[in-house]
């Protein structure tokens, strides 16, 4: 399906929200961090580091369909983070978020990065969300044991760039 | 040995930079980042939430001899992180790290932690550092491999409290 990615804009923020909220991945205190994200960011546009938050839009007509952020890694060579990626419910299965997370890689390629690294829960609620990142050529790299809580490990998967 | 753990105090500063230096473990912009922090803590002493950084001295009259900081690590339920850990070289291997570590520990489990983890390199030099942890009771739980970069790892040790 025809679509854009674009780098973020103030006008986006609300969609993002929304689509956030509506995927029941995240909490409300974690949806809260991933707005100050998109602020931070744009207020930094034009002028960012490979440090910052670089956050990018996937969007058709109007509408948000996803969106996905990344940064470098602190204190790593050329070592990349994908913080946040996600895709409103009802666009999913159509390869937004597999090209969402391509055109990351090839950002990530340009600015030097050699290594992707992503944390994830163990929950069984992001069983989907594993299968997408081995789908997409991760591996799973390391687990710590009860990270998040009793439980509910830490998953950090990783991808060679 | 005797000596005293107190709070860091902001005339520990100059000691606690000249102690880094010393080491021969932190890059400057690493010594930067951990002063900052010292001016944070500093900044919200008194008001401290578990998800600061708790920052304390081993002292003996004024002489600053180590110095240890730790905090919750966000979005984990009572995760904490050990984020540095340093003695002045020349007073090393007088049980002032493990005392420093075991009042880490204490102060983590009465915070409510349950678990401790410890990120640090796989470079040659950072084996007395791995070395110690061991010792302590931290295991090696996960390796990212090439983390830092190309043939540096980042090693996970965790100790559940």
């Amino acid at each position: 399906m025809a679509f854009q990615i674009v780098p973020v804009q103030a006008e986006h923020k609300p969609a993002i929200r929304t689509l956030l909220m509506q995927t029941d991945f995240f909490r409300a205190d974690e949806i809260e961090v991933a707005m100050e994200l998109i602020d931070d960011t744009l207020a930094r546009q034009g002028h960012l580091t490979p440090e910052d938050y670089h956050i990018f839009v996937a969007t058709q007509a109007c509408e948000v369909l996803g969106y996905v952020c990344f940064g470098k890694t602190p204190l790593t060579d050329s070592t990349y983070d994908l913080y946040w990626i996600a895709v409103a419910p009802h666009m999913q299965s159509r390869g937004i978020g597999t090209r969402l997370f391509e055109f990351s890689c090839q950002e990530i390629r340009k600015q030097g990065g050699t290594l992707l690294v992503i944390e994830t829960s163990s929950q069984p609620k992001y069983e989907p969300t594993c299968k997408f990142y081995e789908k997409v050529g991760c591996t799973l790299e390391a687990r710590i044991k009860n990270f998040y809580r009793l439980g509910d490990d830490k998953l950090i998967y990783t991808k060679p760039l």
